[in-house]
């Protein structure tokens, strides 16, 4: 008989340190919001980086052809390569090569959404303890992962009087000697904003300097206009060690595939074959994306017409700029003009609006009052600013533009104040 | 101007701790072989788990069906919430609903696989420096994961000569204060075991009067036969909380697909709201699975004809019968009969095999002579008996077992040996 050593006599189930330690601030911020919507007015929500919500933004047909062709083939239902089929990891290696930065099916790696990319990068290169330097304001989901492996984040500032470009001396002053990964995201999220050629290559400069690898995040690759504007980051460099991490979601519309993948560029092989190797052990976690996407790939980079995208950034474009010139007289927001990705920044001249505490308070009373609900800036770690998603249809755009304009001028207090007043 | 305080002046980028720890035993064994087929006979694969390889067992045409209408509805192309679709969950909590485990919506959590499922699982509920007890002869993914995480694995023994069942008395040995976690294959991977209601119970016992929650990894639930005679771990307990992990792979003979889920079962609400929050916080880092195929699952529950099932369970016993009978009376081999999964363990009494000093040896020039590779079962922690999957078409089927015994009956040496006279 089984002798009782029992060491548990009660039940004690408590979640890990890593799910503690996963936390959103997005989630965590809108949560805490009351978002109850002006009853008379329908809601607008402004706040979702998905493209699809309204409808107004299909994916192209062939990229849906090139899914039930995979499917008829009947060749994409069984195991794939953990880090993805080496004809799929060759379309995306043509697809991307270029001259300055040539690839090989080899260097890319599939993964489930950029999101697991991003997750990949960070979870090979960095150890706890390490510390990781990201933009602010920024995609939160960097914090997030990092955090949840006990990895430090630095932030380094981007300049909104200057196109959001990074403070080069700021970034360079946070490196120390535990920093193993410079993340830059390029077109951003939340920004909007695009980096010239030039500073690109300051960037590379600071981070090769300093021997750190790059996690490039260009999952808004191609989203600008124009289109010749935008360089990628490993076209510019031939030493520093890049992972430009992308997918599918932005460009073709189609966030829910989880479709991603990693393009490693080692001109110098600083990474070698014991990073691939590491990326190659990790991706048998959990096996690689969905087969069927895989097996799309090849006919949505070839079959998509080039329309397709350049609709999408048309209609990005002049929705952006409508944006911003509505909001560009409205007493008490600064917009910043946005040249890239589907988001639009504005600040919030926070003292003129003595009503509201910080950003979070401006939008969740924007809710309250006028049915509209942009994401608080808090959420990328840059208060006093609120982000758009710009890619709702036109005439919601311009409600909301309307709407927003009302709720300031009905909340802006013009004129010096100092904080003696706004106490009363 | 910048000043220079550079910390690394060289590049040292190397993989973290947790890429190096991410070891996969089965690719770190087999990718150590030799593998040369002899060059007469054309090889024949018994080793990969994967049931689409050689085309004679296709999914069904409602399947691929489903897949075609959630694509041409263009519903499912947008982010999902991250632990899965609402009215996704709603159909798996439907599908495996059953009055002694009742399943609602919110009780399933849709993943990346069944991989990620058991990743999902194992990181909500373990912190490094606590252990899990895992059995052996065991499926490697839960070691590999718990590893990476810097936890501890415990196996417990599986005996052979009582189909596989746990030895109860070695399992409970294992518990100890820093036990958070029984993982429970059944069917099992590699054995092609199915534990009885009784046993079930018994293990169930162990489990309860340990206050130890379980992972039971039920990926080929259903997969048996006769059918009824597989209950659910979760249909059989009142108390313990049970995570069990599923997915669209074996029975739906999809693995690429990646879709899989986690059942919670909690009617003690032990778990309560904090793992449940820490699992969607822990989606929340790659944002679940391919929305396609979340869309899908309607469709594949719901107009899977009975008989699709009901003929990969014929062709699976029918070929494990075979496989059995052949092996059964080769000199030196002692199959055990499974009754459900897709695998066969075969023990070699290697001392009646001077030629070879282990199961890997004994795989390794099975190729070499025979052409066929079965993967020896030290992959599994179990030396000296080998895997066979038995999903191949019937006549390789044959064609494998004729040449495994043909390669026995070479190297088999009868009568009583010992060590001298194998070292000779
Ligand atoms: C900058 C940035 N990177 C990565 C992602 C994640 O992309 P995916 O949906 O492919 O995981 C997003 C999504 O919004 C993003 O904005
Ligand atoms: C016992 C067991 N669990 C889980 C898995 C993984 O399943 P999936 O392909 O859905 O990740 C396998 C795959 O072979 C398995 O054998």
């Amino acid at each position: 008989p089984v002798k009782d050593k029992r060491c548990r006599k009660t039940w004690q189930v408590k979640p890990s340190l890593m799910a503690n330690n996963t936390l959103n601030p997005i989630r965590a911020i809108v949560d805490g919001m009351k978002l109850s919507p002006h009853p008379d007015k329908a809601m607008i929500s402004l706040s979702i980086g998905d493209p699809t919500v309204f409808g107004n933004l299909p994916t192209d047909d062939a990229v849906l052809q090139a899914m039930k062709d995979a499917i008829n083939s009947h060749q994409y239902n069984g195991y794939a390569p953990s880090v993805g089929y080496l004809k799929s990891r060759q379309v995306v290696a043509n697809y991307y090569s270029c001259s300055e930065a040539p690839l090989e099916a080899e260097d890319v790696i599939l993964t489930s959404g950029c999101s697991q990319a991003i997750d990949l990068a960070i979870s090979v290169l960095c150890n706890p303890g390490d510390n990781i330097l990201v933009p602010r304001p920024g995609f939160s989901l960097y914090k997030t992962l990092a955090l949840s492996f006990g990895i430090e984040v630095k932030f380094y500032n981007l300049l909104p009087e200057k196109s959001w470009e990074v403070d080069l001396q700021h970034l360079e002053s946070q490196v120390d000697d535990r920093t193993s990964l410079l993340i830059v995201t390029n077109p951003s999220n939340p920004c909007g904003s695009v980096f010239t050629k030039e500073h690109l290559q300051k960037i590379l400069t600071v981070a090769s300097r300093n021997c750190l690898p790059i996690l490039a995040d260009e999952v808004y690759s191609n989203m600008v206009s124009p289109l010749d504007s935008f360089p990628s980051l490993a076209s510019l460099s031939s030493d520093v060690p890049i992972m430009s991490c992308c997918g599918l979601a932005k460009r073709w519309l189609v966030p829910g595939w989880r479709m991603g993948w990693i393009l490693i560029h080692d001109r110098n092989n600083i990474f070698g074959s014991e990073i691939r190797q590491g990326l190659v052990k990790l991706c048998q976690r959990i096996l690689g994306p969905c087969t069927i996407v895989q097996g799309a790939l090849e006919g949505i980079f070839n079959n998509t017409p080039q329309g397709f995208y350049d609709d999408t950034i048309h209609f990005i474009k002049s929705n952006a700029e409508i944006c911003f010139n509505e909001l560009s007289t409205v007493p008490g927001l600064k917009p910043i003009l946005p040249s890239g990705a589907m988001y639009l920044m504005i600040g919030i001249d926070i003292e003129r609006f003595p009503d509201f505490q910080s950003d979070v308070d401006f939008t969740e009373r924007l809710v309250t009052e006028q049915s509209v609900f942009c994401l608080p800036a808090t959420a990328f770690e840059y208060p006093n600013f609120f982000r758009i998603v710009v890619t709702v249809p036109e005439q919601m755009m311009l409600e909301a533009c309307g709407r927003i304009r009302e709720f300031c001028q009905r909340h802006y207090r013009p004129g010096r104040r100092d904080k003696n007043d706004l106490d009363q």
